[in-house]
Formats: C-alpha cells, sequence, structure tokens
C-alpha cells in the first residue's frame, strides 16, 4: 500500500445549477418535491426553465460542491463525472479545474447535453431541486482514471449517482479499485427518495463493509434504516460503520464513532438565504480535517463552519475564503 | 403620436456575464484595465478564462441590466440584442423573458458565439471587465423591431454598443423611428474608453438634440467633456441635454434639469461585494420614477436605492425586491 497522493476523489454527478428564486405557489402548482431532489426529463426541465424566473448559473454537484470545499480548505482532490462538450459543460469544468481539483473525465460526445439542476430557492431559504441528469448519467465504468483511484486516500460516493445504471457500474468498480489499493471509502447517501429507490444496495455495501464514512442528513438515515426517530435511526446504523456523521439543519450534527457519539451546534449565520450545497460542505469540512488526523469533534466543527458559509448565499460552493473562516474559528 | 404602451425600449449588449473573483495581482499580470471595460477577442477570452477562478454566469449586458431593475420596479420594457443559438444564449433570453421584459431579436446562427463579460471583482469591490462581444456586435440594422421601438415611451441607448458597426447603424436607425414616433431618447456613456473612441459622435448626436435624457459617471462626462473637473464638465454638458443625469460612486449623484442641480447622497449598504451594475441600477431606478412623472429628487432617490442593492451582492442584476425596498424608504 502506497502513501496516497491526492487527500479524496470523488465520483459525482458533474452538473451546472441554475438557481431562481421561487414563491412556494410556484413549488405547488407544479408539484414539486420541495426540500428534495426530483428527476426530471429533458422535455420537463425545457418547460420549468421556460417558467421560473431569472436565475443564475453555478457549477454545482453534490460530490464536486464538497470537493470544492476541499480544495477551499487546501487539500488534493480529483473529481470523476461525465459533462457533454457544451457551454455548460465547459463551465463545469472550468470551474472545477480553477479550484485546483484534478478532473480528466472526457465530455461526451452523444449530442446528450451537460446535466443541469434547476434550484428553486423560496422565501424560507430551502431548495428544491430538479435534476435533468443528461450527460452524467451515462458515466461508463471505462471512464474511471483506476490510478486517480488509487492516488487518493478517499474515495467519495455520492448516492445521486446510484440512480442511473452506468455510473452504478462505475461506482462498484471504483469500489474494488479503491478497496484493493488499501483506500477508504466515504458515502453520502445524498436524499430520501434515493434511498427509497436502492435502500437494499446501500444496506449491502454497509453490510459487506464497504463504507468507511457514511454521511447523511437525519431525513436520510431514517429512510436507510426504516426506523422513525433520528435517535433510534443513527443506533441502527452506527454499529455498521466505522464512521457515522448526520447533520441535522439548525440543530447541529453528530458524529459516531468507536460506539461514541460527537455533537456540534450548528455555526451561526446572519441570515440563512439558500441551504443549497449546506450537506455537501459540511461534508467538505469534516473530510478536510478528518484527512489530517484532528479529533472527530473538529471535524465535526470545521464542517459547521463550512456549511454555515454556504447557506449564507445563493449557490452551493463557498465565496468567502474557507482557509481565513477556519482561523477565525480557531480550528 | 400614440400613447406608449411600454415604458422603455432599450438596445443594447445581449451578454453574459461569468463573475469570479481576483486579487490585484492577476489584474496586473494580464495587464487589464481596472475599473474599466476592455474589449476582447476570442483567443484572449479563452485565455483568460482558462486562468480565472471559479465563477458563477449571469445574465448582463448594461441596458438589459438596466431593464431588468425597471421590469423589477413594474415598468413595461423591451429589449433589442443580438444573441447566438447556443446555451449561453438560451440563458441571456431566458432570464430577461422571466423578468417580462418583451425580447424578440432572434438569435444568430453564423456560429459567432453568444457574447460574454469576463467580469473579475477584486477585494475592493471594483469590477474589471473584460468583454468578448461575439453575436451581439453583429445586430443588424434588420434585427431592429420597429414597432416595438415606437410602443415605448423612451428609448434607451448603450454606449458600449457604439464600438461595433452593425448596431452603431442600428441605433442610428432606431433614434429615427423612435424620433419620428415623437419618443425620447435617454443614453448612458457607458465607459470612458468608448468616449474616447467615439467622442465626436457623442458630442454630435447631443448638438443635433437628438439626447433627450444623458446617464454618466464622473469619469465619463469629463472624457466627455473634454474637461478636468466633475462640476466644470457638468456645466460644460448640461446645457446641451435636457436632463443630464450623473452617479459618483460613494458620494451619491446629481441630476441638472432646467440648470437646476438636484444631489443625492448615496443609499447606504452593509457591505460593498461587487460594484458591477451600479451605473444601470441606478439608471433603472432613476427613469423607473421619472416615467411616472415624479419629481428629480425622487427620480434620484430611486436611483440610489437600486443601486445600493446590486451592489451589495455578486452579479449586476436586483436579488431582492426592489419594489419592497423602494417601500420601505418611503418612495
Amino acid at each position: 500500500m502506497t502513501q496516497p497522493i491526492l487527500d479524496v476523489v470523488a465520483i459525482g454527478n458533474a452538473i451546472v445549477d441554475v438557481i431562481a428564486q421561487a414563491d412556494d405557489a410556484f413549488i405547488a402548482e407544479h408539484a414539486l418535491s420541495k426540500g428534495g431532489m426530483q428527476l426530471i426529463d429533458a422535455e420537463f426541465a425545457d418547460l420549468l426553465y421556460s417558467q421560473m424566473g431569472a436565475a443564475m448559473e453555478v457549477s454545482g454537484g453534490s460530490a464536486a460542491n464538497t470537493l470544492a470545499g476541499l480544495a477551499a480548505l487546501g487539500k488534493k482532490c480529483g473529481f470523476i463525472g461525465q459533462t457533454a462538450d457544451d457551454q455548460l459543460g465547459q463551465v463545469f469544468a472550468h470551474d472545477i479545474r480553477a479550484l485546483g481539483v484534478t478532473y480528466t473525465t472526457a465530455p461526451a460526445s452523444d449530442g446528450v447535453p451537460t446535466a443541469r439542476c434547476l434550484v428553486l430557492v423560496t422565501p424560507d431559504a430551502q431548495r428544491t431541486m430538479n435534476t435533468f441528469l443528461g450527460a452524467s448519467q451515462n458515466l461508463p465504468a471505462a471512464a474511471l482514471d483506476a490510478d486517480l483511484i488509487r492516488s487518493a486516500g478517499i474515495l467519495y460516493l455520492e448516492g445521486y449517482l446510484w440512480d442511473p445504471e452506468e455510473p452504478r457500474k462505475a461506482m462498484r468498480n471504483a469500489i474494488d479499485i479503491a478497496r484493493q489499493a488499501g483506500r477508504k471509502i466515504a458515502f453520502t447517501l445524498s436524499d430520501g427518495f434515493v434511498i427509497e429507490r436502492h435502500r437494499a444496495d446501500f444496506q449491502a455495501l454497509i453490510d459487506q463493509g464497504l463504507i468507511d464514512i457514511l454521511f447523511s442528513n437525519e431525513a436520510e438515515i431514517q429512510a436507510l434504516a426504516q426506523v422513525q426517530g433520528f435517535d433510534k435511526a443513527v443506533d441502527a446504523i452506527a454499529s455498521k460503520v466505522p464512521l457515522l456523521v448526520s447533520t441535522r439543519s439548525e440543530k447541529g450534527a453528530i458524529a459516531i464513532q468507536g460506539g461514541t457519539r460527537y455533537e456540534v451546534y450548528a455555526a451561526p449565520v446572519t441570515e440563512v438565504i439558500d441551504t443549497t450545497g449546506a450537506g455537501d460542505l459540511f461534508a467538505a469540512g469534516f473530510l478536510a480535517a478528518h484527512v489530517e488526523g484532528q479529533p472527530i469533534e473538529q471535524c465535526l466543527k470545521l464542517g459547521a463552519v463550512a456549511a454555515a458559509e454556504v447557506i449564507s448565499h445563493y449557490g452551493a460552493r463557498p465565496e468567502a475564503d474557507l482557509q481565513v473562516l477556519r482561523a477565525k474559528s480557531g480550528l
């Protein structure tokens, strides 16, 4: 087992967020799943876009957002995910490379456009995500860069990408490659609906001992455990993974490692504008401290600082200097 | 002369802003004109983009930003400007239509991509703009919708668009159409370098009495008058236009009408993040009150409120509800 060169390599959707404000009536009228993520086809994506408000485009994708946070905190990262050879694909690739993240996946050229997520932010700062997966869902196992995966201490996988068949196969391959190289696997459950569709798969990964670090939120951990109540759900899963992390919105977050439970409060925010990316950036802060070998309390605190930054503005990637915020927080 | 249906129709660049943070060293290293706008070719646009940081894409264009503000203040507007048939063109068209602005200019299909402006925001909140004009500079006079121009009380023209030959011809045509319909012409000087290139043209328009409302900032009015000192420059121009408006950054703004000078302080801002669009939104607020027949003092105040909103976040179009801000300001 060689020493890793990168801290984290992630496989996730290569997606551009299209962020607009919307009111609750708009969400209801279009029967969208408020606060959640739903997959939509090209036709509905066009219809919804034509009816939603003026937007801003910012690179997104759950795992890619996490890497953006990790890179901002000085960590060395790589990303695997497929765009198309179009302007939004160029935007995604530019942005992730500009952060210093190694990104070598070739764009697809079959005419399917780059994935986009139509994010509607309601006045309560909740985000409702409507994702057209486009080229992202066709990521083939052949696109995996095995050397890149082996080069990183942690392979980070996005549950969202478990939906489409090709990337699911690719992620299973990637797990094998990482395991054989003696690397750790981190997995984020991503979304309650994704868990409903793939619970058996996720449970099997956990039961086979393939997940070293599991990221979740309150709803997700209960959906996975099929248990009502956060603490009961956490208890049901915690014994099966070496490290379980669960965020709890304004209530902060917890981590359980070796039977010990750690907690952190949410970091203060002047005004919550858009909660998109809160979980992604929490994972970024947590992992940044974790790869440094910091104690779990410190990992949770840095997660809370990174999450607080990203919910204070539109968009799911940090705008302020996370290293400055880290230093100010004494972490 | 029929009653106008629209308040303002504008001709301007159909452009998407690509906004990233940069430090002063980056601006110096690339010999960019800090605080100004420079035109760049496709090759330099690609080079600069590849070297600048992760960005967000937001529809821009000076006159289009002004319409975004006017529409947000409940005014009926139309826009004329040319995109390409590509994803950034779709973004521009979606965003302006989503604001309720009538926009019917067909995208060009000659392979020249949609215009983009690489906006670098330094820690002092100054913006340095690097514009690749793309399809925007090929706006042909044939693309003018004469009925749309005749339908609006004010034709608003963007000085930036005086640079390329085709749109310059189109704007001269548009002035004739508007004049014949008895409409007013508003003109924004846009930028000191643009004035250096086209001073004779701009002075001729003014001397011929074709400009009813002239928007400028401190540097621009001095460049136009070829006079050092703001007050002297204003004195030199004010007698030639029925209504002269000039913004002065943190010092507020002035207007001169019929020999009387009006002044307003800048509206307070908690933190200035990005000054892109300050002048555009000042013009929006001013014109919104002006088309209602409000006194000049009120027009200046609403201009200051709209400008204060747009400099408090990244991007040159309003994010907060300008009608709410207007009501809060008692305007």
